[in-house]
């Protein structure tokens, strides 16, 4: 075990005092997992991940994309699944089954259906997610085929095996288990952008061995202050899932801070490797009339092209962070706003991580979010990759 | 005199028929100009601009941006000007005066002074306008110095003077002068980055010798279809401002179509030119609810730096644009589209100017925006532009 400092090069997260790093294969009691290569990535890379409860489905919850363009592994979650019980989950990576219309619903409820007969689950216990090419079909068989294999070779130790198999165009695995007074939180994330060039998606699997009475508003208020503060590229993906999973068996409850800082931990991770990225920064809203305002501002702030390549030009450009303020509240007055307002100073130096804010001096609302920059190689990525 | 055809190099822009174009140095009937350097861009280049009207001040009426951190000359426009009688326009560029306080209002009261003197104008009659670096204070000492000589200079052939001292980082005038039926339309624009939907730093002055009864209602339409329809990246600038006046010395009414296509070709020029462009695109939203959440839809696909550089890579990709309709519409239910929904063939195709669209297949409602691409020189433009 070592300090979860040394697993987080982040100056943003700050596990509860106490936390513990363990091996990132290891999953939080309770839970097993595996990995397999079905052929649904051309390279033969692992492309199917399944993820188990033992002893029947635990407490758990969900949150999936609200794009209006849903796939359909997202659409057969909201429509046949229990989100309070889910026993199992299963992801397929190299396909997002996304735009495949009747015939994609038929291969989510194929797979699905596999994953209960094998593991002895209803269907609506079984959470998919499916990560990739956006309006191919994908084929069922091999996947289905190997299901059962698959779920013979479930193992505590099975988290690494799982998170490769989840991943796309991710330069690496994003993982981690942390342990905090007898309670071990572990996590899988994919993702190099809120969307990749057409292969989709933000995935995040979280599993605990604490006790968690209401998983739904401990998973909301940890997404919201971790995943749906990050932007790569201001692009909301069709497939975006997370699911969250508590198996109780510690018999203690979730330190505070705990599954928050864990989720924070693995979206700035997806922010470091968004593509192309350099430098990461966090930008401070304060003096907002309130919250949600505050986010409104920090979001055009992250998503402005203008910042996002000041970041990379190392360019301390205060005037770009207030225009991008003053458009996100059109019509409204900020005029009174100059250079001593905004802190751009960082932008300029020689950290990786860096720290901005702009001060709008209406009221007491504040509010964050995490970006990366915008650089030569986000142009590569995007307009070289051919559908 | 030549075809307008000849003029505009877009496939979008259809003049009126019998419509011609003049040399764009010659002003509508009415109005003169000039421009000079004054040292306010430190290479020397034209920097001043002034334009007026010949026997007082004509019909008229303005469009300024909405940003909330609106700049100096921005705020002196709305609190001490009458829009609808505006005898002079003066622009400086190279500075625009923004986030500059209190003093930078006086300084862009001291700069309407001088031309209100100089033109025997009463202040309330000049508008101004300033472009450039955000932040710093701006000299007003050789402006004024400068305005009795440019003052004197003022000449119906002075429209090619005047474009060149309103622009920035363009990369050359973007200026037409057209004649249809006895009635002429001349117009002068500026604006290469910051370009968004609500205005951006773009600056536009049109004259025209028609017979114009309610100025503020022409400009609304010809701006709405045109400069409100257009996205370099999404920025929407703290300087906008559109100028119109019509001296009505023809004694004829303008012709249908004649400031709304004049408008159009130089919106499309200042995206043509977008920082870094090497195509343009309009993309078509048709089967909305509504008229505006077919724009808001349209805009959201215009925006999106996955379709930007899917334009600049020629890649086909019918997801990205499925995908950025999807977000904008996040909450509803476009499940049902597929790929035969979607107009992407041209992205992959040879043209510079590109047709794509969706049908959401929703209702009537339909919009369209026109949009650059997202390249290398965008990113090389705006990291190594240093403040």
């Amino acid at each position: 075990m070592t300090p979860a400092e040394s697993l987080t090069g982040f100056r943003w997260v700050e596990f509860p005092e106490g936390t513990e790093a363990l091996r990132p294969d290891r999953l939080a009691e309770g839970f097993i997992a595996a990995g397999a290569a079905v052929g649904i990535k051309e390279d033969g890379a692992p492309d199917l991940a399944l993820l188990a409860s033992v002893g029947g489905p635990p407490s758990s919850a969900m949150v999936l994309t609200t794009n209006a363009v849903a796939a359909a592994p997202v659409r057969l979650c909201r429509e046949g699944l229990d989100s309070e019980r889910i026993g199992a989950v299963v992801v397929t990576s190299g396909n997002a089954n996304c735009a495949t219309g009747e015939r994609g619903m038929e291969v989510a409820r194929q797979v699905q259906g596999a994953v209960a007969e094998a593991l002895d689950l209803d269907p609506t216990e079984v959470a998919i997610a499916q990560t990739g090419v956006i309006g191919v079909q994908l084929d069922p068989d091999p996947v289905v085929a190997a299901v059962p294999r698959l779920a013979d070779r479930l193992s505590p130790e099975g988290g690494g095996e799982f998170a490769e198999a989840i991943l796309t165009t991710d330069a690496g695995t994003k993982s981690l288990t942390v342990t905090n007074g007898g309670v071990t939180v572990s996590a899988q994330a994919k993702g190099a952008g809120m969307i990749e060039p057409g292969l989709a998606t933000m995935l995040c699997f979280v599993q605990t061995d604490g006790v968690v009475g209401e998983p739904k508003a401990a998973l909301d208020e940890a997404v919201g202050n971790t995943f749906n503060r990050i932007s790569v590229d201001g692009q909301m993906s069709t497939n975006d899932t997370v699911v969250f999973q508590a198996s109780g068996t510690s018999g203690l409850p979730l330190p505070d801070g705990l599954l928050d800082e864990a989720l924070l931990q693995l979206a700035l991770a997806i922010v470091a490797e968004g593509e192309g990225a350099t430098r990461i920064a966090r930008v401070s809203v304060e003096g907002a009339d309130d919250p949600d305002q505050a986010d409104r501002v920090a979001r055009a702030i992250g998503n402005s092209p203008l910042v996002k390549t000041a970041l990379f030009g190392r360019d301390p450009n205060w005037g770009r962070i207030l225009q991008a303020a003053g458009a996100a509240l059109k019509g409204e007055d900020l005029t009174g706003l100059d250079e001593e307002a905004v802190r751009a100073d960082e932008l300029g130096g020689p950290d990786d991580q860096v720290e901005i804010g702009i001060d709008l001096r209406r009221g007491d609302g504040s509010g964050h979010q995490y970006f990366s920059d915008l650089t030569h190689r986000y142009i590569e990525i995007n307009a070289e990759y051919t559908t």
